[in-house]
């Protein structure tokens, strides 16, 4: 924060009378006519909204700012008050918009994005067997998921997500694209035990990931976990390395489990226990762990997940789509375990949107436990925001509008004839809001999508190379 | 059809030679430097699209072309053809775009827009009898209907719905405001049996609606239905009168029916038979009575259905959301019933959005029968057109695009971001459109949303209107 003269406050017309300084800002106390003395800290960034729905606390502020310096939130005020108090460099006028923190895609495969919608009205044995895995084999290599991530990123900045969690080979190449776009993500170190174009073995996938992490630990967006494609592919040795690795460089770890109807009874014949029994003996259990879908467990399942605080990522669309259910949220909800939003691929989803997977978890919600109150909104905004940043380890940097933490904001215009009435602002954000109404995107203070348009991707370039690689998969 | 004289086609020079008459249009040939004839028809309108998809004949045409001419549908083919065949007063060009019926929401509550968001999280029952009807007690009146019908007409058409069919106190009112918005409607003429703002009882619903057909009836773009409100709030005496009019007036019947878990045993109490059992043994089944709901349907509620023809509205979103449960809509199509989509109202929704409810219904289809071949996307495309145009016994006129039909036609935008790569078009429709990407939409030919803007509907006006009411409402 700099030093600034208000001209826009009431009435400022007189000099410069006392200067001091202060531990984090330096103040500028003028006299004005009426002898008010008046302090002002000075900001980059100022954000003007109809309401402001900050996360925490929870609920909907009318005519509110926030305050961003440093690509950090300095405050969230009344608009009252930001005049009275601050000067900002930059003041953008928001006057039928909510700002919202950026909401967190917690389980992405972004790659595949070049894969949207290749086959669809497929379970997910035969869609991975007979569909994604001979394709992968084929054209799987650094050039493929750079240019995949880049499109997955692109449509997810324009539809609100600021932070995504993705999982993926080439983990480098994410990685640059990732940075190409601005956006922050939490790349997954895929492990298979298999042999794919990216690693022999469990080993080297290890040091593949491992070796980019290096390469990118430094870059302030990025973060790292290991990322073990799922029980039933990564086997005990492997998970062992996993979960040492885990604890030395604290890293948390995510995997899929208890995705499909058959993970259960497939790990009771191959080791004698059920998957998330296995994990939790493996040591692979805890706060650092991202357990993804989840459809199928059951009581002791979420006994397990509740005692040892780990995180659950529920991804609607892609469990209905490939026929595999809906996972007991309110119940994991009830037992206090915390639960993020997923896309998963856009190969089996087809959209990267979690406006969408809040509202679709919200509506499933309610029809499977037959209690229209189950998930209301409030509660599915949440875990499509500080949910997601929970489960990733960095709800103290991300997922609200708080003092101190990441400026990842969105604006979502509620000026349209299809948000108009409006009874309830955060009722609208899951029941009525789509991602085109998102106008605008900051990650870390930077303005990534203006008025709808990217700022730093080149949409034409961008849907042209898609194109090149759809005429190569076809 | 007029004459016209090309100047477009491969080298034409020459003058005038021979002049004839034929039977549907009239033709002009000339002879050009090589002597080859060409017979030229003149259209009014030629859209030209990337693919066009027609429902009948299903799947997606690459390069063609819709010529429209008098508000009719002239001829789909291809580009090429139509360069050769057809010569255009007006040309609209849509180089990454599908065009497609426009979609058919079989079930409205259009006015109770003005109540959208204004109770969420509650069951049907509480949900109507603490939060809608109180309200509407309050406020229903002419001037509330047109308003909020209105605000839902722009809604439709600006998301790709160009018929719906509405079930709302004070037709008249609604028809008004669906003349005004230029989208094509049928009016179901509500009837209950105990007093409402709009009507003492049944026999003052029915002259009231009635009174407001004779009004409207010669309007092109108004149909008609009766629409006694559901089993529970309609006795024996007014559904006989009401099969006596749908007779005698050739209309067809809509009714919510089976959609809460309770209807069925109260029924049985009341009535000594279930739902549908007892509007079979009324008079009411048939190929023109319009089953709305359906959730709770046993298999001889499907045997009863499919034996009489009748139609099935799905309306997934408000299904779930007021925690009903999942339709068997595969069950259903499986035994030939017909199946249309409906939003049913924006205050159990929140959104009026056909495209939302195509791919919701897919989805949920897969996870409710674990099949995820279960509704593939050509299945819940049709639904979405042609399905709703036969629900509602228009489809001679409406529903898929076929020469001599209305010239209801959308443009859906393909060539985004979130559209890239495209294997299958259809899927794409279903699984990634938004509604936001509807382009352009044509009713009887005539542009009612031109690249994204409403031409008769003043959206700002309109947004006022809605502030005004919810201003009064809260």
């Amino acid at each position: 924060m700099g030093v600034a003269l208000s001209r826009s406050a009431h009435s400022l017309t007189n000099a410069l009378v006392n200067w001091r300084s202060a531990s984090h800002t330096r103040l500028l106390t003028l006299a004005t006519e009426h002898q008010t003395l008046i302090h002002m800290t000075s900001v980059d960034l100022r954000l003007d909204a109809q309401w402001v729905v900050p996360i925490t606390p929870f609920g909907a502020l009318p005519d509110h700012a926030v305050m961003i310096d440093n690509g950090r939130i300095v405050a969230v005020c009344s608009a009252e008050h930001a005049e009275r108090e601050y000067i900002a460099r930059e003041t953008v006028s928001l006057p039928t918009h909510v700002l919202l923190p950026g909401l967190v895609n917690a389980h992405a495969h972004s790659a595949m994005a070049l894969l949207r919608g290749i086959a669809d009205d497929v379970a997910l044995k035969p869609w991975l067997e007979q569909h994604i895995w001979p394709r992968e084999g084929r054209f799987l290599a650094p050039d493929f998921v750079h240019d995949g991530t880049l499109l997955a990123a692109a449509e997810m900045l324009r539809g609100g997500i600021t932070c995504c969690n993705d999982m993926y080979f080439f983990p480098d190449a994410a990685a640059r694209a990732y940075r190409a776009s601005g956006m922050r993500a939490m790349m997954g170190l895929p492990v298979l035990d298999f042999p794919t174009s990216y690693a022999a073995n469990a080993d080297a996938c290890l040091q593949a990931g491992l070796a980019a992490r290096d390469t990118w630990k430094s870059e302030a967006r990025l973060a790292f976990s290991l990322a073990p494609h799922a029980p039933y592919t990564v086997g005990d040795e492997s998970w062992a390395k996993i979960v040492m690795y885990a604890r030395q460089l604290d890293l948390p770890i995510q995997t899929h489990v208890l995705e499909a109807p058959d993970e259960r009874a497939q790990s009771v014949v191959q080791y004698g226990l059920a998957p998330l029994e296995r994990l939790d003996r493996l040591g692979a259990t805890g706060p650092g762990f991202i357990a993804i879908h989840c459809v199928q467990v059951d009581a002791a399942d979420i006994d397990l997940l509740s005692a040892q605080g780990c995180h659950v990522v529920h991804c609607p669309t892609s469990n209905l789509k490939l026929a595999n259910g809906v996972a007991p949220i309110a119940a994991l909800a009830a037992r206090g375990v915390n639960v993020a939003l997923g896309t998963d691929s856009a190969a089996s989803n087809n959209r990267i949107d979690v406006f969408g997977e809040a509202r679709l978890a919200a509506l499933i919600a309610k029809a499977a436990t037959g209690d229209a109150a189950s998930l209301p909104a409030a509660t599915v905004l949440r875990m499509a925001t500080l949910g997601g940043a929970a489960a990733l380890g960095l709800d103290d940097k991300l997922g609200s509008l708080e003092a101190g933490k990441h400026a990842d904001v969105i604006a979502v215009n509620m000026g349209g004839l299809d948000h108009v009435p409006c009874y309830d602002p955060i009722s609208h954000l899951v029941h009525v809001t789509g991602r085109d109404q998102v106008s605008d995107v900051w990650v870390a203070g930077e303005r990534l999508v203006e008025d709808g348009v990217l700022t730093r991707v080149d949409a034409q370039d961008l849907a042209a190379r898609a194109r090149f690689w759809q005429d190569r998969l076809q």
